[in-house]
């Protein structure tokens, strides 16, 4: 090949040619940790990068390749990477219409009246402010993939959130615009929630672990020692515990699947889907996923407090006395009765905890955003509902032999498994109605957009749903 | 700063500047939940979105921002969220030459003589019709990140496919073109799938589960109670269970290396890696992840089965009854051989039963896709070829003093753990012979792309591969 | 509608446009497995692909849809799919300015004196050389999502450099760019890696188990041998091991926690977060999350090895001989505090054990990108530390009753747990002085910019960091 060089031809990309050579020019504003880790980013992505600073001699180090000015020489995004809104800002802008990008976030909920980025446009009302990007921090920037993390971002004006959000589609951040500045106060709290969703699954936790651990304190170790003078309190670590767990997880379990048949009856009642279900309601079922995983932790700590009881020092106690107490006395019998039923609750224990963890592992998200529609609603629904009925019957097989005893109902209290089978047993009977087939059929239809016509209503011809 | 604005200057952005500050149009036909949700998400990545109703003013709730027009205006990309081909239609569409997105499934296969798409261009000759985003589900557009998510797109106009392509990547959807509108059925069965890539796997599963579970109920129970008079029915539960598990993992898990052996044979046999293998062996090498996955799922049962042993009825009553007896006779004498013996049998499992999970957890979508290539075959082939030695060793351990008393042979039959042990074994020695430097060396050069070449055959000179 | 179809109104895309509806054209040099799968891709991503080859019959097969040249005939961007640079290159590459992409990798490091990139620039003088997306393979190509998979770029025209972006970009993956053509050499490396980050953490654990295996070898198996005469070698593979493993764990964890409170006290002591820490510091906080998953391998074996502690013949052996031994002496009495004091060591370890399950789910990269910055924080730090404490406690608990006998000073050795609780303590102490309020207030200061200043010494007085 001649080393001869064409440059006509075929274009090598559109917006190479646009651009030219020169690969666009951003600025920065701090070169604290936020602002150095964007700086590296945009210039591994292409860009070329300059930090605004009023003393460009003392302002600390920037990343290879940058430069720092004290006022910027040309239109160019800017983003504001400091944690306050400095004095300075408008001489450093210098004299051109910018799109200034405010990545700054509060250390607390409500300390300023008005949001920074609000703040920010009565400072600089020449420039276009757009509040975005504020969800990612100095250390993500450095050291993760940015690959599909979600950005929001808010402005009033579209040409300025355009221009960010290409930069951002270039650093491959998924960009989600959240409309007009007034949405930057929404924006400024993001990076500051802790977990929202799962507040209310873990105050419903807390709440029923409290509830049966005093319950159960009271009828087995209180009662021991109130009637017959036993102190049995070192029952409380672990076969207390191991009696609040299960019951708590299985709730919690059927407290999952409640809303779904809850919003099934509400649909069926009043025959059309197109209304908005009860406030209540709508909360309850967005949360029924972390639902579902409190109630896993639950179970995997049943599981391991199960695996330990026979290295505990009170069970081989109890073996050991047992042995040298039947020691001469009538041989002690084996009961294929009981052999059956205590095998077969620990079988349905460990189906149940099976299938627990693998709904547990389809709700990872990396999992589930692999499943197409039908196989998540085959596994969050199918499997869970069978994981409930499994773990129900598990607690059905406990008390099969015991609900007759009158010594279950000390103090005329029932014990705490029958207290944990009620919901789930609700819950069950009703998905069965709900699966009778003229229900089924109802529902299906509803669900497919159809409506219960009333007279003189009148709708367009076409539901449609790809549901 | 002043206040004035300059618009001169370098433009904010191409794109922006190409197509004016007002955002790009997209039509949306059916204000069902998927109408709804996918103008939600256009509008919050900065679409401007109409919905085509023929009576706009009852057409149920459209989200906020977006309009309601009883014929497109103009010329734009329209969704058609329909979930059946109206008539109104070609009314809708109104008279410019339209790119129209079929986004329609069926609720089962085969329903239709042709694919929806196929019917929506003879219905609407002049527009472009496009198949594709049809595994978006309204509750993912609603809920979840799309970044990354692959969709699927088929049509005949290149330009077409280029326009609906745009968007999607806007989305952050992940495209794959799958060329012309004939693959409209193929697209529309994607989301009726159910674990196609997981029956193979399950149904073998199934079949071993099936043939285990019977041939240890002949040999175990039945000859117990047809030789002895014994009813040991118990048994099935738990312990007849935990030999089944056990040996359909391992049997599972030496078959997921099996087909990358044969493969290595046939290669060496053909002396190339350019013809094709048989098609057994590739539906059988696609599906080895999912035969990994079943038998880990075996392990887990097999190892959660294990834990519960000393609690349950049956072993606590033979250890007392054991107690018993022995009372005054000999003294129970400490088998040194013995302890080694079961003490490697049970940190054999515990190691397998550790890689296992580690090639589970390796096979994570998230975290397979954050390994190098080498990574990523040192633990699949490397670390997975290990867990198959421990694992085999391990069952050999456990009949190590088993297979030459008559008693094991009931009935003339050889043990579970006997017949399973066959194809690991079998595999192993496969895996040692391809180890063989000799062997090994032709196999490396095949792979590399060397042929053994033949009289009279010439080809090009350079065989490239990086694998 | 009427078929008449208008080409005027607002053009579908302005990329599809500039290009016409002729899609872009890439070459292809190279029909081997990678060759012929990135073909594949591009074919299906909408681009046209021709495959380059001197001999266009005899070349194999190549994809459908693509066509063999002889030589390039126009300008388009060029993938060397060649694992080695062929003297035939500078013909197929035809008479046009070319942008070549090289894929190629080595098989080893550091048997070519230089970056194949560089050598193929060399070759080819007239072409612009990127090197990049060379750690994509085969098989990630064909059958894996690309999107959000991180290639590497470097090249030392940004023209070229953006053309393969594009590329790149449109196949969803995220691209990074390296700099110029002199960064060829790392890149080459990539591929080859094996778990570089792994290394340290995986090195400090074999010591440690080493270390502790032959300590505890000496103090219990040999001790006994030459003491008492008794061979309790049988004791290695079970009880050692699961002395062993948790001591290591416990030391691990905590060795993931103290490289943070160094840096704290560091930043104390300088009094400025702008100094960079020692080399060894920093390395060491790099492989934080890798000291803390293989802590978590070691917790997760103890756990395993503590539920099959029951089910050991050597256990069973011990129970029995109890038993037969005390028969007729004085009765067992039931030791309240040695119950207590045991079920608060299983529950302390249990509960330890799900804080590190949890702190290991939650470094999983899908789970891990799902949080907010504070919440990540909240889980790595605050539940982390909580579970060293719990750890810690457990270890604690396990000696309360022994460390003032004797007998526990084998040699005038301490036990393994004393040696291992050592880290943790000295880390909780100090992580301790750091929660005093005054320290608090400093060092959360100087996180937040400020510095001690010293006379004469003047800084920009905007410090401003979003972390």
């Amino acid at each position: 090949m001649s080393g001869e060089v064409k440059t006509d031809g075929l274009p090598l990309s559109p917006l190479g040619t646009a651009a030219g050579p020169e690969p666009e020019l951003l600025c920065i504003f701090g070169t604290g940790d936020l602002g150095r880790s964007l700086g590296q980013r945009l210039l591994q992505t292409g860009y070329r990068v300059v930090y605004g600073s009023r003393r460009p001699h003392s302002c600390g180090p920037v990343p290879q390749g940058a430069q720092v000015q004290p006022m910027v020489q040309s239109r160019c995004v800017i983003f504001n990477c400091f944690s306050i809104a400095s004095s300075s800002l408008p001489v450093l802008m210098g004299f051109y219409y910018q799109v200034l990008v405010d990545l700054s976030n509060n250390l607390k909920k409500d300390i300023y009246p008005e949001a920074n980025a609000v703040y920010l446009q009565r400072l600089v009302p020449g420039a276009a402010v757009v509040k975005g990007l504020n969800t990612l921090s100095a250390w993500t920037l450095q050291n993760g993939p940015l690959a599909g993390k979600q950005v929001f971002l808010c402005g009033d004006s579209a040409e300025a959130k355009q221009a960010v959000s290409d930069v951002a589609t270039r650093l491959s951040l998924s960009v989600v615009d959240r409309g007009s500045l007034s949405a930057a106060r929404e924006l400024e709290d993001f990076p500051l929630r802790l977990f929202p969703e799962w507040r209310l699954p873990l105050r419903v936790a807390l709440g029923l672990t409290a509830f049966f651990f005093f319950y159960l304190l009271i009828r087995d170790v209180i009662y021991a020692y109130v009637e017959k003078g036993n102190d049995i309190s070192f029952r409380i670590m672990v076969s207390l515990a191991n009696k609040v767990f299960p019951i708590v997880s299985l709730i919690m379990l059927s407290l999952c699947y409640l809303p779904g048949v809850l919003a099934s009856f509400f649909q069926l009642y009043r025959g059309t889907k197109y209304r908005c279900f009860p406030d209540w309601l709508d909360r309850w079922m967005l949360c029924r996923k972390q639902l579902g995983l409190v109630a896993l932790g639950f179970a995997f700590l049943h599981a391991i407090y199960t695996f330990i009881i026979p290295i505990r020092y009170a069970v081989r106690h109890k073996l050991i006395s047992l042995v040298m107490k039947n020691n001469k006395s009538t041989p002690f019998d084996f009961d294929k009765t009981e052999a059956w039923a205590t095998d077969s609750f620990y079988v349905m224990g460990i189906l149940g905890f099976f299938l627990y963890v693998l709904l547990g592992l389809s709700s990872l998200p990396s999992v589930g955003s692999a499943l197409s529609w039908r196989e998540f609603t085959f596994i969050q629904s199918k499997l869970g509902h069978l994981t409930l009925v499994i773990c129900t019957v598990h607690g059905y097989i406990y008390g099969w032999n015991k609900f007759l005893r009158p010594s279950t109902y000390k103090w005329w209290t029932p014990p705490g498994y029958m207290l944990c089978l009620v919901v789930p047993s609700i819950v069950l009977v009703l998905k069965l109605l709900l699966l009778l087939p003229c229900v089924d059929r109802t529902v299906t239809r509803i669900r497919q957009g159809w409506e219960r016509t009333e007279p003189g209503e009148e709708r367009d011809e076409i539901k449609a749903t790809n549901l």
